[in-house]
């Protein structure tokens, strides 16, 4: 193989120094999931096709990468399948396996499976990568990873409360001050509909409002009128198109909006407990708003829906997002397990973070301290040293060769490493700082006090 | 699907317990790696076909999941390459990318890509999954981690030094004593083979030396003769068959049987200098011996071999190996890379642990303190308590509904929890102890300490 090799499109190697910033995070997060009360699972990179075919849509199921079966796949496919030359039937032949395209269906299987050994109400969190065979561009990848909080088998509304507490306390932790957590309800947009009479089409009354800053309060109307929402229906949501305000001025205009629908008035109710709520406990570093025309994942949410977005300023999409599901495992045949969960993007916080210039510096696993080395007895004093800069947590090394001294400086200077032994004599340290240029001679414990 | 759901064969979910526990095993290895000046990389979990096809010889290839190309992958195969029904042909025209089959190629690969952006020697881990398709048994899985620490870029023996520090450090670290860290060199072994003049009969000798404890000095010699060993040479190895005594003792004899042979007696060389610079360093709980019968990875290893077992009475096989191998990413283009590297079998490591009752009690992610739910104000007390409890890193809940008390508890129970608050009242918390059952009443500041 002559030519440089390469990786997959969409995918990607992570440096050391990206690792550590990527790790930085997670870190940050499972602290604070543990805090929480979650627990992590994990779950098989592929998972029987039939587990996850179906569940995302005809979009999804094109897009969920596909593992060929081992050995002679070809044996159980007749002539006449091969000839039909219907690559979808073919696939359910040669593929029984497929990667894992997100974690809400695993961990609806993994639930199911193992219903009986788990203690519900059950929180558990999940970092790993899923896959997609989407098409690359700027922030989307076929290898990314999802990281992800939920807890399962409770319809208490403290754990809404708790998930927006959840975000705040991580995005703190991070530094991130200002990110916004917009929060709505399922029941408020189907109240909405309701109440205009156009409850068949919520979806296009959604997705219309939700251009209201792009395209303004004309071409919003333009677009639901053309969709068929009546002019009638317009009037009524007229206060949505200047729906400004603390959050409970919010409350009150849409409780006078909806008072007629029941279900839009159980939203309210809701929402009123879980903003009440967060804002008496307080948040930390977040705003906590409602967004009416927030509506992801509109298929499957039944309750509260959140997204975060980055702090003002910065161009990026939501940076998080989730809601309530009222029958998460429903599909693998367990009832009445109402689920809620939040999830954060990792690829896009570490964006914001560098973005932000928010990384600390002792974000690294960069070595501390490197010895030079001049042959073979002053090595081996030198490698006494470093088992106790070793022992005491310190990253510390020996320059492999004899190498010139030059040659041996520069090494230290292309990777970072602040500091330099330069020699050994009778158990005194000739230490030189490389951004300072200082040098100092000392014995082996202030060697270590120095370095830490 | 009424059925319940389950996972592909070979394959595992792993529960809070085991996760905390894995987590557990792979800090102290990253700790360890980083103290080491080993920096973490992480390449895709696919890879293009091409960069791991042909590397891991006919039953490698065999075991390497493929993935299936996206959309109609038959667009561009012809009828007749259908009907030859040739599978593995047809492979390389419906398949592009393979996952993951170790770390060591994909590293290789990533030190070719990336040769101008990384300064050498250059040290690196990597703790990430790998698939095959192998027939799953105990103990072996379809998807493991593998846990590896190499250097490229190197030839200086210190790194096998270092090395077999690394293995003392960390298996030390994880409370296993007496591991033992066996150490060859293939220079002595082709030394052998040459000094009996059976060059060309290396493997089969180093095979049935390897017997030696199974089936006794004469099955070892009927073997070998049968595979067209002479009588003669057998009389020259015969000090082989009776290699006891300290690793000092070992080279001794070894030297005077290699005498003859430069190869060889390179390789008592470099086995002399690792061996007595380990021992003069010292090492913390590992045990070092020469085991002229290990040869794991004969194809490519060029220098040092290691494998480790775990302590005696534990039956379990390896749980870690290694080697220097003079042209690591020669399959990529790049010459006169040498690296030497070691792996750490974690699943492995993990039932040894397991068996030995090693991991420690504080290894868990569970919650430390439960506040019991009365309804919603007594829950907002709770929730502000908690919400102190976990600004403090203290993993602390709320039972999400006002349910029965014994629910309540049995909940507790159930999960681990050790604290649970009963009752607040004035601003003081009637704290249990599930373990002892004993009871207190305590403000906030008291209940943190107590909890922590």
């Amino acid at each position: 193989m002559a030519s440089k090799p390469s990786i997959p499109k969409g995918t990607r190697d992570f440096s050391p120094v990206e690792v550590s910033k990527r790790n930085y995070i997670t870190a940050i997060m499972r602290t604070h999931f543990e805090n929480f009360g979650y627990q992590p699972i994990e779950t098989p990179s592929f998972e029987n096709s039939d587990t996850l075919m179906g569940k995302y849509g005809e979009e999804g199921d094109r897009l969920i990468f596909k593992i060929l079966n081992s050995g002679d796949y070809l044996d159980k496919v007749s002539t006449e399948e091969l000839l039909d030359l219907n690559y979808k039937k073919l696939t359910t032949k040669i593929s029984e396996k497929a990667l894992r395209y997100d974690l809400t269906v695993p961990f609806a299987r993994y639930v199911v499976q193992h219903q009986n050994e788990i203690e519900f109400p059950f929180k558990r969190y999940q970092i790993q990568p899923v896959w997609r065979a989407d098409r690359p561009q700027k922030g989307r990848f076929r290898e990314f990873y999802q990281c992800d909080a939920d807890v399962v088998g409770s319809t208490s509304l403290w754990q809404e409360v708790e998930l927006v507490q959840l975000y705040d306390s991580i995005f703190a932790a991070l530094g991130l001050n200002g990110v916004t957590i917009k929060i709505n309800n399922r029941k408020i947009l189907s109240g909405i509909a309701e109440v205009i009479g156009a409850s068949d089409k919520l979806i296009d009354f959604t997705v219309a409002l939700d251009k209201l800053d792009k395209i303004g309060e004309d071409g919003v109307k333009k677009e639901m009128l053309e969709k068929g929402i009546s002019e009638e229906a317009l009037v009524k949501v007229q206060p949505l198109f200047h729906f400004t305000g603390t959050i409970h001025e919010k409350m009150e205009k849409l409780s006078a909006l909806l008072s007629s629908s029941e279900e839009g008035m159980k939203g309210i109710a809701e929402l009123r407990f879980i903003c009440d709520n967060v804002n008496k406990l307080g948040l930390q570093k977040a705003i906590l708003d409602l967004d009416v025309t927030l509506a992801r994942g509109l298929n499957y949410y039944t309750g509260a829906i959140f997204e975060v977005s980055a702090p003002e300023g910065v161009a990026m999409g939501s940076i998080g997002g989730g809601g309530r599901y009222d029958d998460l495992t429903g599909i693998f045949g367990l009832k009445n397990m109402s689920g809620v969960g939040i999830s954060f993007g990792l690829d896009r916080i570490y964006l914001v973070l560098e973005e932000l210039n928010l990384f600390p510096e002792t974000v690294t696993t960069a070595t501390k301290v490197m010895f030079l080395n001049f042959g073979e007895s002053q090595a081996f004093e030198a490698m006494q040293a470093i088992q106790q800069l070793r022992n005491q947590n310190i990253k510390a090394e020996l320059y492999p060769d004899a190498a010139k001294v030059d040659k041996q400086f520069k090494h230290a200077e292309r990777r970072a490493i602040p500091f330099v032994v330069k020699e050994i004599t009778n158990g005194m340290y000739t230490l030189k700082n490389i951004v300072s240029g200082a040098q100092t001679q000392v014995d082996l414990s202030e060697l270590i006090s120095l370095i830490k």
